[in-house]
């Protein structure tokens, strides 16, 4: 899974009937400070998570199952709402030569 | 999912007969700014999308499903056409030390 | 799937049965300019595809349905010689701000 | 699978049910040489693996396998504590031209 | 598939049960002139390679296939050795405007 932020969402009245009922959240991943990395990931929600949230998404068949649809055109979601998020900074020291 | 640009089409004659029937259409992925990202996708469109229309496009096992043959060759497929995309832009600054 | 350009094969005497029969063919990603990106693939040829030949290519379980071995360990194949790609150049223009 | 550092944990009330039970780790990619590489992965822990520890990391459906969890939204997993990598040197040195 | 070549290997005392009996070679990308890319991929070996090998690996699904447990953790298999490659470099040559 990765860490993302929900940046806005995408509105598309002619789609895939099987993303009926779901919203579609643009999310963004994120790293451990909190920036902005990569490109923005479209994930349906299955948690109630919102605009703004700090959240855990999942991509790929897994994602089909969190939507409990095994056989849909999904391939990411947002399953979890993070209230927070441990680093122990030691361990993001490079050890290399 | 992915936000996609329609930018061509690819012809090929020579191909996979689980592919036929199925345009291909040339799809870039874009940013919230509608920015290219990126490398060209193909993918089979399943929504009657057209060239230049920004749509939502699927990938790996989830665009088979999208194409109702999930024991074909096809790894990307287009499942939306995007009405509307609304960013809080005070979501996409980077929270980082 | 991506399209690629053949540029060469690899040979492996010594190698998983299932590949057997199979030609491996170095595959690099182009753009939509015919610029080689990113890293070279090896596929299984599908469609009779030669050495210098722009091809579609699909990757993961896509291939193993390509290849018609859904349980063998072929990540990547060759599905179609392309004969034209139509790019519409305006809408390769980035719109962001 | 990758050579991950745990660098920190996760924490996330409201989330998938399938979640339920298992520590959400923060996991680096690292190098050969112990450098930190790419985005941060939310692993489940299936090892008993602590903060600090260097481990391997499976994605996607192996991921599902390693938990015992084959219809979770679960897409990464940690499997191993590394003990000990050998690297050979000499093999790291590029060949081209 | 990707060409790599095996640079060491991993020792895991503690791991998923299903890696036992599975040497796992620490496999570096190459592109066609033999130069390294990317990151480490922890590979299990099924055609007995050796260290400083250049081989041929497959990711995902394919490598559980490939190391014939198809609900295991396993993500990357090594499955051919490589005896020779052949590329044309003309067709390396970007035809970009």
């Amino acid at each position: 899974m990765q860490i993302g932020r929900i940046v806005g969402t995408v509105v598309a009245t002619r789609k895939d009937e099987r993303l009926t009922g779901h919203k579609l959240m643009i999310t963004q991943m994120v790293d451990v400070s909190g920036n902005i990395q990569g490109h923005p990931i479209i994930a349906v929600d299955t948690v109630g998570a919102g605009i703004g949230e700090l959240v855990l998404f999942t991509k790929g068949t897994s994602a089909r199952f969190a939507a409990n649809k095994p056989e849909s055109p999904i391939d990411a979601a947002i399953i979890g709402i993070i209230d927070n998020i441990d680093v122990y900074e030691e361990f993001l020291v490079n050890k290399g030569d």
